[in-house]
């Protein structure tokens, strides 16, 4: 049976899985990145989990490749660079770094366009030419699929959406210093950052007066906006806003047939996603009304970064 | 000898010429568009004049096809959609009525895309795979070229990048009603609106003072600069800021290698391009510094709007 190895390199987890041709997980396991501060350790690491999960299974089988997605990750020269969220500094040549201890077909991708590629090939995006998948988790990622095919860009950086100025009033800064970076709104740490703000604009009383910043998380937010909540709704309210605006702007720009939406926000649900059908339709241009669709990830949650990783050697064997 | 037929619609004048597989243009002529508003009308103002072109050459040339550019034009559908500048109101089937008449292959695009596909076939972009083309006319439009090829969009309304909001300030609108759209800004009526605001803003003596908006040209703005008009050169650099950071949001995107620029505005020469210059560099996120080039168009001014039209052929005979 062909396999493929998916890692999905994150900032506090390494994921690990071998995946089917038809984006199933047949089985996974995970470790914490930050234990392998020296990347030779982390690819040992890597390798010896790899070798484990492929030793367990009940039959042999035919491993196709390994497929990477990563935060920074350049698709054309295989490297991460300046990754904000991972121990390794600079320009970190991972994927040839890797095959000298695995010799075997490897691809690495920025997370969120391996995800968009797993969209693609297993999930929502299999019927469509143009969409947009967003991963709306710490920060606001971005991948591109037009014509059918990801977009790399032009050294493979292609989709850094999340850094692109909303210039909004006076700007929050991003974590790479962008003053009004979308993602200092549109994020799971957008809308935390939002809480605070709409206390700071607000007299309404709210749970959330008793809270610091640090225990706030991102699940209260959805219960306190059940509950009623005034600050926690104006919060969702003025996330949907800012992100309706991108969406609209992106729009202009590859016009894809739907943004298919993944990441703790949208757990989120009709909170974020009834105001953010209502202002995206008010901000489309009308040669675009209508034709837009938001849709949620048809990857299963807990797998779909492994998934993701996983359709860079699939896309190859179809 | 192989000729494709070029034509671009534009709300003031029809230009059509013959052009080879160099992107040479033989032969040109134009007409004036609104003074054929009923659109049978114009398209056998269009075939004869075609007619004419083709039997003035001295050799009986093989006509390929006939590719246009027009704005408001969807790839997809063959049709002009709600275009402002254009007698014909709605959606108009320009691509069936016209092979109604005549009988040959026929393509249909979006001018600034059609632009795009004439510098990937004939111009500046011939050696690239990720750039986007920016005609800065009486408006802003682009065509996008990623991973080689160029970007339709869903239903081919891809790259109206003139409309995304820049939201600056209390924000201009653009003729579409988009508040803060970035044509409003960019383009050589947002450069003549800014000659106005400037005055408004700062208690500069300028030649300005003394020329109302209807009489004022791109021209002067660029003469005025020339002889240290504080108003001019004040607009410029605020035009150059605005377009740097739409430039900056727009690497995020699909990171292209290149904007090639052309249109009016170029023009301007040096008092456009070196504060776009100082700009991007400044709003560009770090992982694209360095990486991203500013060009000008590399086909000839007066006929580059047809050689484009054209590359729709002469791209599926390579």
């Amino acid at each position: 049976m062909d396999l493929v190895v998916g890692i999905d390199i994150g900032g506090t987890k390494t994921k690990i899985g071998l995946v089917d041709g038809n984006g199933k997980c047949l089985d996974q396991t995970f470790f914490r990145t930050r234990e392998y501060p020296k990347l030779d350790d982390y690819l040992e690491k890597v390798k010896s989990e790899c070798d484990e999960l492929i030793a367990s299974l009940e039959f042999t089988p035919n491993i196709l490749g390994c497929g990477i997605g990563a935060p920074n990750a350049s698709s054309k020269r295989g490297t991460i660079e300046n990754a904000a969220n991972l121990a390794w500094k600079g320009t970190v040549p991972i994927l040839g770094e890797f095959k000298k201890k695995w010799d075997m077909p490897m691809r690495i991708m920025n997370d969120a366009s391996a995800a968009a590629l797993g969209e693609l090939l297993f999930g929502r995006g299999k019927k469509m030419t143009d969409f947009i998948a967003i991963t709306l988790g710490t920060g606001f990622g971005a991948g591109i699929v037009a014509n059918g095919q990801l977009i790399d860009g032009y050294d493979g950086f292609a989709g850094e959406l999340g850094h692109v100025d909303m210039t909004i009033g006076d700007g929050r800064l991003t974590g790479l210093g962008v003053e009004g970076g979308l993602e200092a709104y549109v994020s799971a740490t957008g809308l935390k950052r939002t809480i605070l703000y709409m206390q700071s604009h607000y007299m309404d009383d709210s749970r959330f007066r008793g809270i610091a910043y640090n225990d706030l998380h991102g699940e209260e937010i959805t219960q306190a906006a059940e509950e009623g909540d005034a600050i926690a709704i104006k919060a969702f309210d003025y996330t949907a806003k800012i992100m309706a605006q991108a969406l609209a702007n992106f729009t202009a720009f590859t016009q894809p047939e739907a943004f298919i939406l993944m990441g703790g926000l949208v757990n989120s649900g009709k909170w974020i996603l009834e105001p953010l059908e209502k202002y995206l339709d008010q901000f489309l241009l009308q040669v675009y009304r209508g034709k837009v669709k938001i849709l949620e990830s048809g990857m299963e949650g807990k797998t779909a970064a492994i998934c993701g990783a996983s359709a860079l050697i699939w896309e190859n064997h179809r």
